[in-house]
């Protein structure tokens, strides 16, 4: 019988997905990532504002196999951590940088990265939050501002390190923005009372409206209610330039301020190939409606790295997506072995749903589209029900329900500079000043 | 009226309780930290073993001060996080990274940090464990090296990977070794069932028992327990050297180990300051009975910075030493203020318990020596009620039910390299291997 050797790169929603359907195929199933955990990318905003436990979204991938392969005696799906650095689709190697695999089927699942889309300074100076780092080093980031601010005796400069620029008014830049501003109304109104009335938190978006994937009006509806929640939205404005201390606008505004999120683009992160692939843009790899690469019958790919079309509109990059391209995949590999013709992918499209923050979100199921508390809680019980593991999901609950009802968040550290990325950090000349007011 | 500006340098178990003591004291208190959370120093061992979140052991310190001040009007008691620089005690003034503050009284109470005791390389390849930091630093190293160990094809240097070697047996190295082996009997022999019959374990102790603070018959025991779980001790052993791959021994003897985690000495974490103090060994700051500076009567240091005598005997370190010169120093600071004459300090010691892990422990309340699973419930029962805030006890709690009912621990993250520092990071020569057994 032929050898069924299957590498699968990358351990986000589609990649573990893909593992989960090919166990009890009878196949060799590799898993690779660089991380020795899966995150759960549609919740580290809420690490990032202090609201969960870096813990919580984050969780070992070696766990999640192993309850994937429960019941079988010896476990058919493996894991490595390690960084792939050359595919080589003649060779039939993933070369890593610990060791060489070959693989019979390869899936690539390797996910997005953060885009700057050529923004001078916008890759040294803004904060992304694509992983787990990233978003403990905005966390950072944000608690060392207002640390610094409640000791600078100069206005300006307190100012700008109590701006808070988002770029970007997708969901991840919306969601930032409500998360921001529950932070405002818990704990920092607590901690800092006499800086509250100074923040400034902007959304800058360059097309008019927001949420520009949901219906107009839901992007209208996302827009007034951040302005409600004192969030000032730019629309229809581009980020020209970011230095350490400001953001400058194309209209030529430059907005001082010791923080900029960026949100505003993804590019596939395609792993380094010896052949070349077709690309679609951004960087995604251009795919048959099988998931299979163009130039390669036994490569697919999936998710955030692929290009895929449904009803001729390319899909947007979301989790759901991702999941069901796994399921496919791990069909499609399956039918390989057998000989048999593939089957095209085709995207079942549940509704979606993006959350504002203080109580409201939007959402569309079908052809209804909705606002307010019901698309909130629905967000909410649809990643608490998607998060792996019973703990976390209780731990998230749990913490939910602490931040709702008693208006808390403890996860406020602010972990050495160690964490933070040296070229953000921004050294302030000492202050010689006196603390207590009175003269001695 | 005179004004009564306090500054305490350190928020640690000594200079929170003199912050908590001197609320409503009318004086204007300052208390200055390097970070901005106080750490729970006896559970950083579980951190470091993948089983407590960080975040659970770390407590915002502004929200501890709110918590003090919380039927004041005015609360006076101030936070301010910076690095203390320079202390002057003729200027009466502390210098830190950000400002310059002029002090009426002054409260030292920095702590200790890990002293190598002059070990060749101990500083640079050895992990110690006194901040939150270093715990995550450590967990790191541990997962990574199962990760690497793993993948490795030659023996020796997989032996290498899983042998761990902690030096000293006071009560951290114990804890340290209790809480590794319960990690192996859990989760590690679930994710790496192959690896686990070639950890070893090592524990060095310099003197001829463990735990040499406690009674003869409580170091022998936790010996015997240790010895039972699988721990190498070796008695009487010094380490002449540390690299990055093996730790040697003064009888010659060189264990191959990618691991050396440090427990074995202490050294007075002293501020500089412009005028000579008067010291006893470890650094620590000599002082009065009445717990000032031997040449400044508004200066006063606690914890582990001072050398306290009681009953002719010097303090341990302990938390419970900490704490009651904490109140002990702000009922001499009001002292101070109404022209009355101090009182010395004097030590009522409840007892001493120590964890060992695995169901036993040891303890000493008055003449009375006991062991086993009522002194590892007694630990864990203190422990949790003296964790700040009761969201951590409670997390804390769910979280030890969870491992010691169903044996897991959910915090196994490696995080990125920029967490672990670069020195202490062994970089192995990359190894060409076909990760499935089968040859094409």
């Amino acid at each position: 019988m032929k050898s069924r050797r299957v590498v699968i790169v990358g351990a986000g929603f589609g990649g573990l997905q893909a593992a989960q359907s090919l166990t009890d195929s009878g196949a060799d199933v590799l898993l690779i990532d660089r991380n020795n955990y899966h995150t759960f990318v549609p919740l580290l905003y809420q690490v990032a504002t202090g609201q969960l436990e870096p813990e919580y979204i984050a969780y070992p991938i070696r766990t999640i196999l192993r309850r994937f392969s429960f019941l079988q005696n010896k476990p058919n799906v493996q894991f490595l951590m390690a960084e792939v650095e050359q595919i080589d689709f003649s060779a039939q190697t993933v070369e890593t940088d610990r060791c060489v695999i070959i693989y019979d089927f390869l899936v690539l699942a390797t996910g997005s990265r953060t885009q700057f889309l050529g923004v001078p300074g916008a890759s040294e100076y803004a904060f992304s939050m694509r992983t787990l780092e990233e978003a403990i080093a905005l966390r950072n980031q944000i608690f060392s501002c207002f640390e610094q601010a409640i000791q600078e005796s100069d206005s300006s400069r307190r100012q700008q390190l109590l701006t808070f620029t988002i770029v970007g008014g997708g969901p991840t830049g919306v969601e930032m923005a409500g998360a921001f501003v529950e932070m405002l109304r818990g704990h920092l109104r607590r901690d800092y009372p006499t800086l509250l009335k100074q923040v400034r938190l902007i959304l800058v978006q360059s097309s008019d409206r927001l949420l520009s994937d949901l219906p107009k009006k839901l992007g209208a509806y996302t827009c007034k209610r951040l302005h409600q929640l004192g969030v000032e939205v730019y629309l229809q404005t581009r980020v020209s330039l970011v230095t350490s201390e400001s953001v400058h606008l194309q209209n030529h505004e430059v907005i001082p301020t010791a923080t900029v999120i960026w949100t505003a683009g993804l590019e596939a992160n395609s792993p380094p190939t010896s052949q070349e692939v077709s690309l679609a843009k951004k960087g995604k790899l251009l795919v048959h409606p099988t998931l299979q690469l163009l130039e390669q019958p036994n490569v697919y790919a999936i998710g955030d790295l692929a290009y895929i079309e449904n009803n001729g509109k390319a899909l947007t990059g979301v989790a759901p997506e991702a999941l069901q391209q796994g399921v496919a995949v791990a069909g499609n590999i399956q039918r390989q072995f057998r000989g048999k013709s593939l089957k095209p992918f085709s995207y079942f499209n549940k509704g979606r749903l993006a959350i504002i923050g203080c109580y409201s979100g939007v959402g569309k199921i079908g052809a209804f589209a909705f606002t307010g508390c019901l698309a909130w809680l629905m967000w909410l019980g649809v990643h608490l029900a998607y998060l792996p593991g019973y703990r976390s999901r209780l731990l998230v609950l749990l913490t939910w329900l602490h931040t709702y009802l008693l208006g808390d968040r403890s996860v406020r550290l602010i972990l050495s500079v160690k964490y933070i990325n040296s070229q953000n950090r921004q050294v302030l000349p000492k202050e010689k000043l006196h603390f207590f007011p009175e003269s001695r």
